[in-house]
């Protein structure tokens, strides 16, 4: 049976098993089509010992993974961090099964067949859905729709960016890979996937190869019940080669993805047409095969038309063992000629190598902190986004790994690298794509889709040789919500930088006035929050956030100018790092106010104004609350003290507070919409100046 | 001039004032040229005085503007809930001086000249975006964007679907009037603005008129640096029409909507080509010309290549004044034209005119509530989302108004109106429009676009004649938080329905298992949450959504089983709508278990063993925290006894509980990601079992 015969047949029963000897099956067909249907056996059978799970999809997506990874996929299970390996990125994270087999299959040592076998159970490291760090090779958490789409853009741009850095007139390039990604119907229709694709089209990312899965079936039904769109000729609107194929014809397979890498100027698109549950005779091709265990009778009938022993389950085939260590072999030789190689390419090029080890150490200067906390002051009163501007160009100047951009408001958020270059499509003709240069630049231009933003972030980071960070308002981290978590799920350490983050923006009004925001990012668990208060705390978090290993950094800027916090002598770095800390010359007193960004210098005035009444007030900085969750008990009541006697000034919802103070305190902060006004007005009417807030203290105590 | 000179000489000085005398210009172009331009100026002079806003964009939209408020647009300034009115949304909602000149151009008496002046000031109706409710006349709040161009999808779909329920074989068709609205690059940059096209191109929502600006520039320059799509291409692939014309000249934009408007299978997306800040001789066609005033400098340059006086500012030239009071005269009585041949469709279809006043009204029967919760009663254990289940079958058939659907999972959020029907696409030919009787149905299919489906389900719902419900996990809420928010801001009665709300929903894992998002919603101002723990709390959670009239209803509820509560007699409507409430059995004791959802069986079980020991306990029960924060101070003390002595039980991030509990209470939630497991194993994991947490309690005690 030749391949296209194989496709033809798609969905009828055919016996390919061990023990058949049909006679016009080629050996390499034959034991292919076992290698595939050990592929879907170990997802069917998986799926119906944890009683949960999605077994259809694997099924579907077998012969699509067999080719990746046996034929194109560059990678070492023995070293798996390997920079020039190619990345696999199963955005159909729902379809885990796969890439878990597939990891076990390929000899990744940690992915035993027991991991297998404990399936979606406590503490193993075969979730429902991928999660970065549980195994070696899985190289992104997937599963919220969309999300693996976008984080393949961001690795697909790192790589890029990197191989404009590094592969010179060498011969040897020490950037050369792919990634490869499969994409469901669902991660096409999360709008994430078309800003995306969006992006990846721009910016003519070639070294993309994506499977759209086109299986016609969601969990509703068939597909068409909400989805009608023409796929090729989207995705060819926004700059992608795209190819149609059917996707149980591995021959077809191979030679798209030939095609595919030859395309370097675009990124390609493989739709390919599966029958979801392929081979189960009563569930392929419907929604029933989608979203649970096929059942013991259902698993026996499949086995059977497809030739294979009904016990044991979880059956790997010896030839098919074989074959795929046959395989694996290979990979790790050729990986070890690649390292052979780069050494020698290192020691030709000892100053670009040494950069090289830069970008992937992310090593910074000994005195990384002070030199920023040097870059960010400022004796005039400065937005802290204008200060984080000042640390921005410090980092450009020393942190070569650092690259970043905005979602369109660059000159809003001033995160652009004056001297860092931009990354933006050549203005050459039409069609053609950008020159390699083209991503030496460190400014990124992510265009109004944060969502977006907020996932290439992440692929870049995972991709291991940057910190990169994208910055847009506050108010729009609604907009890439789902990433932020993803990120501090994943505990990768993406930088995401939200300015405008208050009421004080002013006129544009409620729908640009965060006021839940603040609280609801501190929600997410394992990511550190920071609303510095002026150029020293600025700097800190910008140091806090480069050196992170093992989470994201939201940083929360203003809009507005701030008095400079009266700091004499150099900056108590420790005190900041902390998280909270009492401000020198407000150290004493009977009650404490505590602030965080804008609203300290508001209680600093609020505090000397009440003084001169006699009242002694002490005044803390909050720059990071998650830091300051971590310190001792002692060292946080030394700075809330008496927590019944606290002031929480934070121009934003109130309740978090209560977590840091007693009932009896007094929370000032805003629980209703802003107001479309200049903010002078808007502070007077929401009673953020120090007289209104006095007049509340002293009504208070 | 004819229009086509006219947009030929785009961008160049035209001279065609009110005192201006050449020759070819005829006088209805010269009176149009005069109209066009008092709306750029007003932009600019309003811009001005604010010294902040957006002029470059109304500059660059007011022909389009004009030719669809005078010549297309049927509305009423004296009747502004007029049901046939065409609706229009500025999704460009940083161009809300057009919208605001128009509105007091066209005659609404509530948008005065002194509003214009008072843009972006505290208390003006005219806010920096569009704000709902703040004058009439404005359809929906935008400026985040992406939204205005989802909401008027929701808006088509509404129509659609009140044309197949009442306009029947009568000549008189009570339904029939169109959706217009601009869109900027940054709508259509937005993954919501693809995920909304796709749904309203696969419905074939004739009845959208939408008009791109497409003016090249965005805030960080041309729009090219990050945005090369085929525009045309990408609406098509999702099952637009598609025109490309001149958006300067007036004359094609008149011609297109009439083909527009012929085109009634397919949603209409009209490329208007425009210069942004039109008529500024230095900054038309730059990012300059976007985001800030132009300076008193530019400004007189432009009123003098325009030929306009430069005072007095907010200049309406008498003409003009007569003009657009003339058009509205005209609409007026063409509205009240259709006001006779509607009361006459009434009095021939009495039946129907009865279903009609029930839509708009969203009248219920008297005993609403009592019905509700006999729908929801069930004896054996069954999880919050079937009893949901259960009383939206109920819903169906004693509210006809509401509606509803989910994003591919009606199947696992039970939100599926049995006896409904789905709007789906007809299954005829490929490119066929589906037949009105399609729009019959109730059941929505958004497919797996969540936002979308937020900010379509606020387009419905501002229609006016639904209540319209989504459903998605709980986990998802993140991916449509945007349009939730705005609901909310908006106090738009939309129904957001997520279930799966905790860990609770096991195997899926950490990506899908919600820690952090009950806390996350709760915060966003003027929004119900609800997390009922049985059949009577998930009634009443229903029959407050539906008569909600001032806010959205978020609903949250289990995949898993929960145990019924113990109730004897009737349920005691009023305590659950006081938000919280002591259950009968447990209304005395020492320590107060105070939980949600659930986590309530958990509590009583926990009381129980704990009442073994002789420890009498308290068990409070809060389906709707938002409702308990109303209720008095008494009210809410006599619930939670002494707050230092409770246990606070949910399954999600504990801090938000210290708002109700002083220091000193035991506060159970979980402050960790999840795991990928059964629910029994969690459930023993993270101590959420009678036993582990009568330990914690003991050692609390």
């Amino acid at each position: 049976m030749d391949d296209q015969n194989a496709a033809t047949d798609a969905g009828t029963a055919i016996a390919v098993a061990e023990e058949s000897n049909q006679p016009i099956i080629g050996q390499k067909d034959k034991l292919e089509e076992l290698c595939v249907n050990t592929i879907r056996f170990l997802a069917v059978d998986g799926v119906e010992k944890a009683k949960s799970g999605h077994p259809g999809t694997p099924m579907g997506m077998a012969d699509m993974a067999f080719v990746i990874w046996t034929d194109f996929l560059r990678h070492d299970p023995t070293a798996t961090k390997w920079t020039n390996r190619d990345r696999f990125v199963l955005s159909a994270g729902h379809a885990s099964m796969l890439l878990y087999s597939m990891l076990h299959l390929t000899g990744y040592s940690d992915m035993t067949l027991d991991e297998l076998k404990q399936f979606r159970q406590w503490d193993s490291r075969t979730a429902g859905h991928p999660e970065y760090g549980h195994a070696k090779g899985i190289e992104v958490t997937t599963g919220p729709l969309g999300q693996g789409f976008a984080n393949g853009v961001g690795m697909g741009l790192a790589a890029r960016m990197m191989a404009a850095r590094f592969n010179g007139e060498d011969a040897f390039k020490p950037v050369d890979h792919y990634i490869y990604a499969i994409c469901s119907d669902g991660d096409l229709m999360e709008g994430i996937s078309s800003e995306a694709a969006s992006i990846a089209g721009h910016l003519g990312l070639g070294n993309l190869i994506y499977f759209y899965d086109d299986n016609n079936i969601s969990i509703e039904g068939e597909t068409r019940l909400s989805f009608s769109e023409d796929i090729k000729k989207r995705f060819e609107s926004c700059g992608w080669h795209v190819q149609k194929i059917d996707g149980h014809d591995r021959g077809a397979i191979r030679k798209a993805i030939k095609k595919a890498q030859k395309v370097t100027g675009q990124p390609s698109m493989i739709i390919a047409k599966t029958i979801i549950g392929w081979g189960s005779p009563k569930f392929h091709g419907t929604a029933r095969a989608h979203g649970e265990p096929l059942g013991a009778d259902e698993v026996k009938a499949t086995k059977e038309s497809l030739g294979w022993p009904a016990e044991p389950t979880f059956h790997i085939p010896v030839p098919v063992r074989e074959e795929f260590l046959r395989k694996t072999k290979k990979l790790s030789r050729e990986r070890k000629k690649w390292e052979k190689g780069f050494s020698e390419w290192k020691s030709r090029n000892v100053e670009l190598a040494a950069q090289w080890d830069t970008y992937w150490s992310h090593k910074v200067p000994d005195n990384f902190e002070s030199e920023l906390v040097a870059a960010g002051n400022s004796d005039k009163a400065l937005a802290t986004r204008a200060l984080s501007g000042q640390v921005i160009q410090k980092l450009a100047a020393i942190a070569p790994f650092v690259v970043g951009g905005s979602a369109d408001l660059a000159p809003s958020t001033s995160t652009l690298m004056k001297e860092g270059g931009s990354i933006e499509r050549s203005k050459g003709a039409e069609g053609q794509s950008p020159a390699l240069d083209v991503f030496k630049g460190r400014n990124l231009h992510f265009g109004i889709r944060e969502h977006a933003m907020g996932a290439v972030l992440n692929g870049m980071t995972l991709y291991g040789s940057f910190r990169a960070y994208g910055a847009t308002f506050l108010i729009f981290s609604d907009y890439m919500r789902p990433s932020v978590r993803l990120a501090a799920l994943m505990k990768v350490p993406s930088i995401f930088i939200y300015t405008h983050d208050s009421v004080f923006l002013g006129e544009d009004g409620p729908t640009h006035q965060p006021i839940e925001h603040l609280w609801a990012l501190r929600l997410i668990p394992n990511m550190m929050l920071w609303r510095p208060a002026d150029g020293a705390e600025t700097a800190l978090a910008w140091a806090a956030a480069v050196r992170s290993t093992d989470g994201p950094t939201v940083m929360v800027l203003t809009r507005q100018k701030l008095d400079p916090i009266p700091r004499t002598g150099p900056v108590d770095i420790k005190a900041i790092q902390h998280g909270a800390y009492l401000l020198e010359g407000f150290t004493e007193g009977n009650i404490t106010f505590i602030a965080t960004g804008s609203e300290l210098s508001l209680a600093i005035k609020t505090a000397q104004l009440l003084g001169r009444e006699g009242v002694k007030a002490r005044v803390a900085s909050a720059p990071c609350l998650d830091l300051f969750d971590r310190q001792s008990v002692d060292y946080q009541n030394s700075v809330l003290g008496d927590r019944k006697r606290v002031v929480a000034i934070e121009a934003g919802r109130s309740s978090g507070w209560y977590k840091y103070v007693e009932h009896g305190a007094l929370i000032i902060g805003i629980d209703r919409y802003g107001a479309s006004s200049p903010a002078e007005r808007i502070a007077e009417e929401l009673g953020f100046t120090p007289e209104k807030i006095a007049a509340k203290v002293r009504e208070w105590m």
